[in-house]
């Protein structure tokens, strides 16, 4: 961390911080120039507490962090790409890009069942659905929760895929993980902690969406907050970000590709269904994530969206599926990828 | 609602959408112009799963909707303002603005008691301070839990203050609600539902604090989540938000107060420290707080900030703070307030 | 446009809304409902001052604009894609996605023309270079002004190229069209009405680039005031918003790549290095921008990034950038383009 | 300045960079800890090609800036406040609270002059109107020019107020310096550098409003940029910065006032009626800004919201105009300020 000196600062207020940072077991490397004194403090410092408390200091004007506050997440801790294994002969972060399919809520038996048969025959490995709806409204359809996930599974296990669900309480970790293979936590949930501890404390893979409007690096804490109780199968999604647009549900920040692989060796999953929020983008939004190196694409799909108890405007119809994953095939093999 | 329909609609897909509204068993008022068609849906439209099926029709352009999605938070349920009662003698909505004070975290016994004596002294009716600290990162203190509620529960008893403390797991609210008098859910939990239900089943006041890049909108119906399982005491909390601008921590919304008072009849609270992020911008934020109409403070203090295990750098020395209550008092006055 | 009636707003207000619309040459079509009024004025409304007079009348909750404020811009002018010839043999909006590159600003003769050979192999068709530079401080490089025009044309002369470059003051527009192929429109001048007006003037192709918190309609808008003097040939250029995120020093809003296209027949073009501000993320950049549809690329490229007089960091070297076009080659092939 | 430098970087590559900055003149202060290392070098480093063109060496992680790149408008030029005189016993940054106010456009002789015998009457001290109108829409009314400005300053020299109005284009510079005591240039100008270059080339006081995304770095750099050519009279206003809520206008972000004061001695203005977009909002912003430390105020006023130009929603009536300018006073007041 490199401490900014206000120009005012007295020598006296300089010696009491140096002196607080030395009583916290720290060595620093004060430098003194023309205009400016700065201060480095070098070593391990993901203590936020002696961040902030340095703060109140009055001879500080700033706090400037050097280091990453992650460490399992990020690439200090492993060069190469984590590849994490979802099922029998399905991974994510190698060669083969991930597909993830499914209505965004679970209604009915006929409607999960129709879609996994789709999905599987267009060649997607995870089926998603919503057996419990985090809705903006107390009003809203809040899903079939327990009914939902058995419908999930079965779909699954008659065709093959394995399954992606949301779960929202900390409480339901254990029920929702009897039906799922892959837990899913929601972008509102991104900071909800002792939601990220709970799925920690399993060995199941957890795919964690990002905050609406959380940053790089809070958004690799959140991982940290999963990794740090064990549980290393962490996979990140980009599902959109909150700015002043409001054409699109959200602005997808497709450049988050690159930057997070460059930051963290965990999977990448684009979520271009919630990040466009109207489904003729999906399409060109799916065929960015994978130019752009993207490991997995999770993709909204309902056999009739006009009937759809939620997010119909963003669902894609399954023939329409089948064809982007036709020409998303293509692409992912001029970068030297499959699908 | 008003649904526009598309230039190149056909009469096929116009008469697709109405049938289907009326299959929802609502009434349409369609007129069209030279340029553009549009269906009006008036009625009560509170079903998130008709807005967003309907958009998935080839004829639709977009859907604009009309009401306010909430309604127990809403002007449509009472004009007036609420006043909500915390304690004997103490109340928030009414001509006295209610001032909270104390430190981030609760640290030691030591610490608040000399805290609560200080506040109380300079005019605060209630002592705030966390037992449970959600943090970015998983490595910072999390708190003293239940030894700090219970430390919070001493100093407000003998001091005759009224505690206010966050509550992050609803597995928690039983364990905080036995020592707390007012519930605080942070910013990071406005839409943990399953967190706000649990409050809502409770009949304790709830300081809600609005999510970092939540719209008015999304706040109040943060809000009806909680009185919908018929907590009617809900105070709401602007803390500041997200923007582009990184030198404060976020960007104080200020005008949130006269709007969130337009739209809902709840009492709205001002927190200048999270808002700003330096002490010496809470000051200025409360003075403007106070002229603007808000109903209470929540102001982050500290005996020694220096020293802080958070949030030191945002917060006020006790003899500063007893100087701002001097000057708020003043403002309070001419804008028709007591403090 | 919807106007959206208060429910406290009493008869005699409405009348006076109507009475004010009709006095202004408009028909009303009012529709009320159990809960809600709403007045639909359908017709050519693009006229700020009747939105803007209409919400001052007190009965008056809120305005919902229904159609496009931009007409020559806009789908409703023309279906299909407009092609916009550059030159001989080079046009923009085709088949063949156009790719412009060169140094951010123009340092020196041997600098710009080892650039344009280069990048002339590569297959470039336009040279890019700054000769007029808006610089955030006034102390920086403000560009070699006239001297830079001339490096520009004679490198693009005895190469083959097309020259692109920046007019930043209404007063320099004539000199700088004397140079130049394509005038460019910088990201804070979107909105120097006077400027477009200007450019508008000429016939010379114009790439505009949206404003750093420009929607897309504002974006459109500008186009429109370049088109209304005349000037159809206006290129839409996205070159990154400014959200929270401050990892990149801009978040590059690579959808909008589909639906400027829907909103627009004017040609797209992606700027990944102002987009950016990373070297290393301008090829995947590249490579979205391609597979998302764009017509168009204009890449920083500089021989010597680390002496470069701006941007250096954000700057490709002429060998990355030769291998990153024959990537992207690849990737326009499948998605039915060529490069 | 400080280089951070990346984890695997060699020691050859820290080598070239040391020499690079060595080579510019400048001196370096390594220091090496356990897991990173940074370069401190300390000075005048206000030279963005130098910032910018080491983030091009491929040891360097990122460049951390420290010294504020502004001047004349920061606070190492001067401690106190500056106070600017705009005529005969009228000036802003003292006691006295500046307030400016008037119609958004000029639209005739008796709008301006019932206006301004009204706010006169009411304690305002300069009128504001609108001759250049920079529209978002070509199609939407621009403005009465220079007959505007000629009503603006006989309806000025008939009451004894002072005339501000927007300055839009360089060549209009002088024109409208013939008419008005204090330019204006508009939040979409505030980086049209040879704009701001060309009113610095007079003496005349310059209010420059804060661009709807620029950080307060941005806006001191553009005040920068007038100070530069000699101009010392600028006055800062905040008008709203964009977010991504959109039930007010923009978002008025009144904590720049205090921030602001702290990193400049320029004067700061708040415009309540842009920076809120609805007439009830200018009453509880303006109370708020005189209460957080406002130099001045500038509010759109107009005798007949209802059939305004422009800006109808946002514009206050006179006589609630007046009402406001009492209850201001008095909160004035108990800040040690007058109006």
């Amino acid at each position: 961390m490199i401490i900014v000196v206000r120009d005012e600062a007295t020598n006296e207020q300089v010696n009491q911080v140096v002196a607080r940072i030395e009583e916290l077991g720290y060595t620093t490397h004060p430098s003194r120039g023309a205009k400016k004194m700065i201060i480095g403090i070098i070593g391990d410092l993901n203590r936020e507490e002696l961040i902030e408390s340095l703060g109140a200091y009055p001879g500080i004007d700033k706090l400037v962090p050097i280091l990453e506050p992650y460490k399992l997440a990020g690439r200090s801790f492993k060069e190469g790409q984590s590849v994490i294994k979802l099922g029998d002969n399905v991974s994510i972060g190698d060669k083969k890009i991930l597909v993830m399919a499914g209505p965004c809520a679970v209604e009915s038996e006929e409607q999960v069942m129709s879609t996994a048969l789709s999905i599987k025959a267009s060649g997607a490995s995870v089926l998603r659905g919503g057996a419990f709806k985090p809705r903006t409204s107390p009003y809203s359809f809040q899903g079939l929760e327990e009914e939902g996930l058995k419908i999930l599974r079965r779909a699954a296990n008659e065709t093959g895929l394995l399954v992606i669900t949301e779960v929202v309480d900390p409480r339901d970790v254990e029920l929702v993980g009897n039906y799922t293979d892959i837990f899913q936590i929601g972008a509102r949930n991104m900071q909800n902690f002792f939601l990220l501890k709970e799925v920690g404390k399993t060995d199941k893979p957890v795919l964690l969406k990002r905050g609406l409007s959380a940053t790089y690096n809070e958004f690799l804490m959140a991982a940290e907050y999963i990794m740090s109780e064990g549980n290393y199968n962490v996979i990140l999604c980009e599902r959109g970000i909150r700015t002043f647009e409001d054409y699109t549900r959200n602005t997808l920040d497709l450049i988050s590709i690159p930057v997070l692989k460059k930051l963290s060796h965990l999977p990448v999953v684009i979520d271009p269904s919630h990040g466009t929020g109207h489904w003729d983008l999906v399409g060109p939004a799916s065929k960015g994530a994978v130019a752009m190196g993207a490991d997995g694409l999770i993709i909204e799909v309902h056999p009739e969206p006009t009937k759809a108890m939620s997010d119909g405007q963003q669902s894609l119809k399954l023939d329409k599926f089948d064809i982007l994953m036709k020409e998303l095939k293509n692409i992912a093999l001029v970068v030297d990828r499959e699908i």
